[in-house]
């Protein structure tokens, strides 16, 4: 089977056609991916800012919806033909190891989850079966971008009616959270990024003000505009100055920052002091404190009740040959968040 | 009145002998300070550490015991003849500016509360009845250092029961912490500093575990001896690098540092953002949340009943004429509280 592999870091992911998968142990789930996203997570991993990467080489991808083919011994979340979210975040079920791989007699390792692969085995925890109503393709974000921009708000922040929120980075997550902050009915919703093209986006799902972060004195204007700060500002843009800022934006007694952004290893944040003693406070998220067995499928019923548009989420398709130009968009920040079509052919809806 | 005046920072502090006080406006109060205590706020002061300083020259000190002589227009809180604690956490009453004070034809400025005088001008809001049953000279701690380290364990952290905790700095805050966290009957109670006589007091206050922060691998020792992190850390060792030793010390999931330690102005702590995720928590502290008028008395109900022995805190005594020896003292960390007695002989104790 075909599937992208990282040889080696710095470099593009590798092709290649015939990778052979090893049989099934206890607690894993072999499936065939429909579609998979593309996170910064793996943009970092193939860059090497994840630090030393002891596994290489190896697969990589941490949400997608796929079709279960053969389940292993003593699985019993899922059975041979459900469709399934992949993701990151561990829900119920066993924890199994991934499957080590084999390409032209090298070994080839993988996590729990991994996605950039026609055929992926991966834990039974890591699965959780697709409830009706939503189209396979939106259903990738249900792996990683919604559970965490979504939880963070739904989960960690539970912001209060009439607050003042800014978001800052319109990634996938960014956004996810940006239309999850509109249900709290915030008297202001600030998105802040750097391109314009995304602003414009976050202003159609609600955004009350868009500031492009590239003005020089962008955190003076939120300041200004809020009238002395945010009461939450909400962080996704993938660094640590974007960290940095979200806590500068929060109001003194009480603002809440909470941040998604998993800089480089080593990299650290420098916070003043005093502010944390005016009463600013910093959060982090783990995957937005998601349970993925129960949220999913709330978030999936806010779908379709209509009040969590996420089909505006998703921005440009791929295939799983052109993984490595998504990758170098998402880089360039020209996407929101990619769809990889991996084996669209089993989707109902497509065609 | 003789008074000890900061005319230039980086420089000690003026004894003069005929400072004059102006006339009581609403909301003032005027005292004889009988003791005061030093803190390390001042210290930061007097070397300038703390911004720019727009009032010199001027009166400092904000933690003294005193008799009122003189309630100015609207006061209500407080009668001529009270022993009251002085403090600088704002409780109830009218919020006046200090007094403008005059010395040979130069204007000497004051805030709120200052101690470092035979006679000060004060706001109301900023004096709490002593209630009866503690000795005067403990009273200066009720000021500054209890209502803070001691609320910042009451009102901000509440630990559970059988808590790993380390207190990082044993001044009058991190020990008036130590002795209110041994309250809630933790598991181990471990003292962090680099005085090995602040380390035996610790130990005699109930620590379980006393640690020299002058060991290369004192946080190695911490992570082991807890078994991979305290539930809580408290911080009041005064510096950025204190603070993120006790960020660094807490467990993953959960784990709690919050910190008392006001570093110079324009100072900075490093965090790693990744160490957020993984579910570490660090806050900071407005005078422990304390709210003086509910909290003194609380303090020296506990104090009467034998369960806060902060007689223990006080370490050395001088005179208001020795105050810039207690001042260099605390700097080179010999002391933990001084003492200053101003008015002794209005304390019936006393000789």
């Amino acid at each position: 089977m075909k599937a992208a592999v990282l040889f080696k870091t710095g470099e593009l992911l590798t092709l290649v056609d015939n990778l052979v998968a090893p049989e099934l142990i206890s607690g894993q789930v072999k499936v065939d991916i429909i579609y998979t996203g593309l996170c910064h997570s793996q943009l970092m991993e193939v860059k090497g800012l994840r630090g030393e990467d002891k596994y290489l080489p190896h697969l990589l991808g941490h949400e997608a919806v796929a079709k279960v083919k053969e389940i292993g011994p003593q699985v019993t979340k899922v059975q041979v033909g459900d469709i399934v979210v992949l993701g990151w975040i561990k829900g119920e079920g066993l924890d199994a190891p991934g499957g080590i791989y084999s390409y032209q007699g090298t070994k080839i390792n993988a996590g729990g989850v991994t996605t950039f692969s026609q055929e992926s085995i991966v834990s039974e925890n890591r699965v959780v079966k697709l409830p009706a109503g939503i189209p396979y393709k939106l259903a990738i974000l249900l792996g990683c971008a919604l559970p965490t921009g979504a939880g963070l708000v739904l989960n960690q922040l539970k912001p209060q009616h009439n607050a003042k929120i800014a978001v800052f980075g319109l990634g996938g997550i960014g956004l996810s959270a940006l239309i999850t902050a509109r249900l709290f009915k915030p008297n202001m919703l600030i998105a802040v990024d750097i391109e314009p093209k995304k602003l414009e986006l976050a202003g159609a799902l609600g955004a009350t003000h868009c500031i492009n972060a590239q003005d020089e004195n962008y955190l003076e204007q939120i300041v200004e505009l809020t009238q002395g700060g945010c009461d939450y500002t909400i962080e996704a843009g993938g660094t640590c100055s974007s960290i940095e800022d979200a806590f500068t934006a929060v109001k003194e007694h009480g603002g809440q920052c909470i941040f998604a952004s998993h800089p480089e290893e080593g990299a650290t944040i420098q916070l003043e002091p005093h502010a944390f003693h005016r009463g600013k406070q910093i959060m982090g998220s783990w995957g937005g404190s998601s349970h993925p067995d129960t949220d999913i499928p709330k978030l999936v019923e806010l779908y379709n009740e209509h009040k969590l548009p996420f089909e505006k989420l998703l921005s440009d398709s791929y295939s799983l040959d052109e993984i490595n130009q998504a990758l170098q968009d998402l880089d360039e920040r020209k996407i929101t968040r990619a769809l990889i079509a991996v084996n669209p052919q089993l989707d109902p809806d497509n065609g």
